[in-house]
């Protein structure tokens, strides 16, 4: 049995079995001894009460044991229920060195056990959401009869232009040519929503970065929906039905996991009341235009303190327009030069470009309506040095029917960061990579 | 609306808009048009009249159109509904030269345009029942607790030894070590197993094999479940219990893909029924050893005809295998020498392994029970040249609490064969990566 059943819906005064790990034995006197438990299905631990002498070196943290007892209502502790044990088997002993004893851990040690940190409360807890949260996308998806799609990872072309790109060594000797891992499943998805109409790509891509933050990895996660026939307005539509959908479900579904973080993360007090705003309102919508005079009439001093149309909005100022707001807000139109050379153009020199900023985090979605026309879209990757030998499929896409395809690229790791509050993304993936940083 | 909710509940004599690609236009006379329309939401097409004038010139093969009209019954022709169409609107003209167009295409030929495949109604069907495959797989894990975990495709160690490995270039100047593609997930899972009982992966690994087969990619998915404890049987009973929900769930909501394929695809007629068998039978169980009597009582005259213990089964015996039981079969306790250093050893020189072979397709899935034990699998992994640098995290698992780990690894792409006939894996991922091949 799962401790998880187990909180649901305990079975009061019957016999029951449970297999996890030692979070922590005291031994009271000649013979009664007290166990937390934890067996992995939730972050809570169980109380084990055992009246009978045991070897207690036996009993170190960390070591994996095998109860059978009888599951009653707990006298005291925070728990409601506890086993009162008549056999516990050590089923192999863990060294006393084991880094993850019961007191307090900070984040910092942690990440440096990383291949351990999955056996504390708060990893419990953060896996199980993230867990919810990359289930309920692809529920999302299927509900709504998109299909999943591979871009593929191994790529002969750089998306986006200008990021740092991991390339394969001597990959001439298996392809005949250079390979690069893919920073975007995008131009592969247009692909194939140009025929299965509307699809999604959810796997990592990579950027060969040299900065080491809160908010980098070299390799991370994307969420790539794309759809035929489908303009800006809609783009939006689909957006903020995505993320209104897995933040309800997690609300639904992971409440007492999201209650546990909100006591356990600095300044996340108030992580319930923010994700229950984000299901509750509507998102508003505003040009790139008026985002820019909004910033100009704040008179807030900001450190990039040159505001003028034009500017790329820095993480200050789109938490300062968030902020104010105290809702999630899509700015779009941004002027053609500061985004990417696929979106499709206006006749304002703007891109039909989405981005979603949202209180407390900033950017958490990027998207655009892509330009159909096959000239234009040539010439606009000239323009902006793109070079396009690797790209003449994707270009080609454009001569057979293409209309409309718009789509969003959403980091799931920050999705994550944003719907559990963790501060930091290297806490988010299990094993992080980043610069300077490839352990286990 | 899509066709895929029109086709299952036909709102007849109804007013609708469509939207979608012309797979072929014919004009008869003055002024009747018949369009099919396929809007990539299923693989069927709708067949649209228009009573009107129309350029046919602009009713190319692949062009978008926009039609709005009247929902009928058929008057005659395979589907049950037409659409009267008052108001046909072309959206996009595609090109004359589209290659895909109305007459039957060699696989071949469509692998050579792999970014336009989907625009037939034979990937559009395969893309579906694997879309359900996918989606399936996750549910599956979820319903049962299991949390999905990333394994990390960049990494310092080469899981299994002996596969070729791609390397990243100048991995140093951004981690300071090399850095490798990931063949397998598994020692990560092993980690989160440690901590979170039961975990899945399902994404990307890496071979630079320079093999150009009907079998072999250069980037595929993998999903590897890994379970503390649990022992070599309850591993049968998952993936018994795997195969038989995602098999089921393919039968029931994609019955009508699979008797398509089941037409379309040469020697694959009893498609449905080889999957019934599946889902109805009792896999079987059977020890390496008795595989290896079998062969030798079998008469039959191998190409690898070397039949004694100790050997590596060949593709054809594990067909023959199969054959004769026309049923699963787990084969498990195979000698310690062909095998991965990981496994778990018995007293008798073999080790806790488990391929399940499926009939006409052979091995679909591989697993084992891992050693927990420290120093043995230190002394192990020396005797079988794993180098050991990298992995010190890995063997550092077993210090603490490590008891009876286990899980499988099942190839995406290989259970998506199986599951629809397709006889190549490169037309299962849609932008396949082989020896030679990087288009796209």
């Amino acid at each position: 049995m799962q401790l998880r059943e187990l909180f649901k819906a305990p079975p009061l005064n019957t016999k029951i079995k449970l297999q996890g790990w030692i979070k922590s034995a005291q031994v009271h006197g000649e013979s009664l001894v007290f166990i937390k438990l934890n067996d992995g299905s939730i972050y809570r631990n169980i109380q084990i009460l055992f009246k009978n002498k045991l070897d207690v070196s036996q009993l170190s943290t960390g070591s994996a044991i095998e109860v059978e007892g009888l599951l009653v209502k707990a006298k005291k502790g925070q728990e409601e229920i506890e086993l009162l044990a008549d056999r516990v088997e050590v089923l192999a002993k863990a060294d006393e060195k084991f880094p993850i004893q019961k007191k307090e851990h900070t984040v910092e040690f942690l990440r440096e056990n990383a291949h351990q940190r999955v056996r504390t409360s708060l990893f419990s807890a953060i896996n199980s959401i993230k867990n919810e949260i990359s289930f309920s996308v692809h529920e999302f998806f299927y509900k709504k009869g998109f299909i999943w799609v591979q871009s593929p990872i191994l790529t002969t072309n750089n998306c986006e232009g200008g990021s740092e790109v991991f390339e394969i060594k001597d990959a001439i000797n298996i392809f005949k040519k250079p390979a690069l891992l893919s920073v975007s499943g995008q131009f592969h998805a247009e692909g194939m929503a140009l025929g299965l109409k509307n699809v999604y790509t959810f796997g990592p891509t990579f950027r060969a970065e040299k900065s080491n933050t809160s908010q980098h990895l070299a390799e991370f996660w994307m969420i790539e929906p794309e759809c035929s026939f489908l303009n800006l307005e809609g783009n939006m539509e689909l957006i903020e039905e995505f993320v209104k959908y897995v933040t309800n479900r997690v609300l639904i579904n992971k409440r007492e996991e999201l209650e546990f973080l909100a006591q356990q993360i600095p300044d996340n007090e108030n992580l319930i009341v923010r994700l229950e705003n984000i299901v509750n309102s509507s998102f508003k919508r505003m040009r790139y235009k008026e985002a820019i005079e909004m910033l100009q009439k704040s008179g807030v001093k900001f450190e990039n303190s040159e505001i003028s149309y034009g500017i790329d909005l820095a993480s200050e100022h789109e938490k300062y327009i968030t902020s104010q707001l105290q809702m999630p807000v899509f700015i779009t139109h941004y002027p053609r030069n500061i985004k990417a050379f696929y979106m499709k153009d206006t006749d304002d020199k703007e891109v039909l470009a989405i981005d979603l900023l949202v209180p407390e985090v900033g950017e958490l979605i990027g998207g655009s309506e892509r330009e159909s026309d096959l000239e234009k879209l040539r010439n606009k990757a000239i323009e902006f040095s793109i070079p396009t030998e690797q790209l003449e499929w994707y270009l080609d896409l454009r001569k057979y029917g293409y209309y409309a395809s718009s789509g969003y690229g959403c980091g799931y790791e920050r999705l994550v960061m944003y719907l559990t509050g963790v501060k930091n993304i290297k806490d988010i993936i299990n094993y992080p990579r980043s610069y300077g940083q490839l352990a286990f």
